[in-house]
């Protein structure tokens, strides 16, 4: 029996899963904390692979999913969130020298579009538009079957195009961009600066002023609330409109914490797109719709990592 | 010997050339009006590729840069400029039927990015950008040596991404996007905006105010068309950077009649990707270039197109 090993190093949880070839559900499934008193997060992340190596079997291959910026080409992890020891860590030949198989390294928003291509909402489609909306905004895109990498393995950041010129401060440091507006902290960000010019809400007395709070807020009716998803729907719709308009994808799929709130947004986003596509063309055989494997996308997304990489292989 | 004829229908100019396999300058080249009352549009095209069939020996393949919006898949222009009556034209049949070759078409920004790729300034670059900026702003994208499409040839509308949210009016009927700004008829609409809202200028008194006038103008030192190819250059910048976050090419190429006026931008293009590029891994290995086929652009994309499928089947 051969099996595959997928990794998702997040900033506060190292997950690790071990599936047999041509199986989409973990054989075995292990999540500690990313960082801890007791030994190095490399260290933890070797345990944790160790903990899940199959001992009736041979391992083909391992995939890691990790956060950017990394370089896929020569698996090297450049910074890792709340991990400041990882400066240019060259993950994969750590790895491969350590277990002695094949390791594949991927962009975690990358990987999870490839993971909602293969096993997801978008299976089937051949062009294909993802995007994470948590914290940040992260993208990836599926072109003809592939996973768009550009040169160095840098692109897709889908979060990072600007969507109102010199407009709020970026998570990147630059100003205006998608995620700076649209995702769960660009959200809070406008929504506290409201209540500081002293707009009226059933949040002005809230302790702490975050995206499921505003959602909360939104969904018993609080205007406030209610206006701050809709302008992130308004720009979340411009920039999927300049997506239709670069890609011409037959799928846009939406995952991450906020794109829970999807009923508090998507009228709006769809409504946007319809106003601003420059020709009808771009929206025949144009599905919208919500990720499916959630929580495991990163794992699911190494997974695919592992799969399409063997594939080529063979 | 074997040859492949390359089309390129221009609102104003049919053009037609034969090229030996394995050569690049044309055996012979003809070009005449697109319109002319002597007989309809199509008739035309089909004497013109006659006059350049070779007497000696085989045709492999036509290939045609046309203006979009058209399906390159199915060979079929939806509309074409200065042609009412081509709506939804199967060209390609239509050709294949009267010349017995293989047909292929193609977007005219799309294939002068192919030509940019295979002849041209992007020789032996894997990730490149093109934009051709005159009346419109095309686009065209190669991803690991593969031409972006998207799912009906609709993809690379580089021009029509939004840069100012409710900006000026677009060709396309959209507002804001990057053509409607940066393009010929972006810069000259902006200039004559401030003339009539009384900014002085040496132009006050001119008859027709377009690009290259302003370009003359600018060169000669008058501030408002000086200001207006910045603006155009600060809204470009802009959006090459989105496009270097999106597809982190190695090379960007600038084509069209507006990039001969490459001295009175540049430079602010340069500045305004460099203070908004989100991280400098995108811009090493980085070239941003002028168009080296100019005028060709047309038939030698055409011409890579033919070259690529000819490769393709064999």
């Amino acid at each position: 029996m051969k099996f595959q090993i997928a990794v998702d190093i997040g900033g506060t949880q190292l997950r690790a899963a071990c599936y047999s070839v041509g199986e989409n559900r973990p054989r075995c499934i292990e999540r500690i904390p990313t960082v801890h008193p007791s030994n190095s997060p490399y260290n933890r992340l070797e345990q944790l692979i160790q903990s899940v190596w199959p001992e009736d079997g041979a391992v083909e291959s391992i995939a890691v999913a990790a956060p950017g910026p990394l370089d896929p080409y020569k698996g090297i992890i450049f910074e890792a969130p709340n991990i400041p020891d990882w400066v240019d860590l060259p993950l994969r030949s750590l790895l491969e020298n350590r277990f002695q198989v094949p390791v594949a390294l991927g962009n975690d928003a990358n990987l999870a579009a490839l993971g909602e291509w293969m096993f997801g909402a978008g299976r089937g489609h051949h062009h294909l538009v993802y995007l994470t909306i948590s914290t940040g905004i992260g993208g990836g895109v599926i072109i003809d079957d592939r996973l768009l990498l550009g040169k160095h393995g840098l692109g897709a950041e889908l979060g990072h195009v600007t969507v109102i010129p010199d407009g709020p401060l970026c998570g990147c440091g630059q100003r205006g961009h998608l995620e700076a507006i649209s995702s769960g902290t660009g959200i809070s960000n406008w929504v506290r600066e409201q209540l500081n010019n002293g707009t009226a809400s059933i949040l002005e007395n809230a302790v702490d002023v975050n995206a499921k709070i505003i959602a909360d807020a939104a969904r018993s009716g609080d205007p406030l609330s209610i206006a701050a998803f809709q302008r992130a729907g308004t720009y979340l719709g411009l920039a999927v409109t300049n997506f239709l308009h670069i890609f011409n994808p037959t799928i846009i799929v939406m995952g991450g914490g906020v794109s829970r709130s999807w009923d508090l947004f998507i009228e709006t986003v769809r409504s946007t797109i319809h106003l601003n596509v420059m020709n009808p063309h771009f929206l025949s055989d144009l599905t919208i719709t919500r990720a499916e494997l959630s929580d495991d996308a990163g794992l699911m997304g190494a997974l695919a990592l592992a799969r399409s990489q063997n594939e080529s292989r063979r």
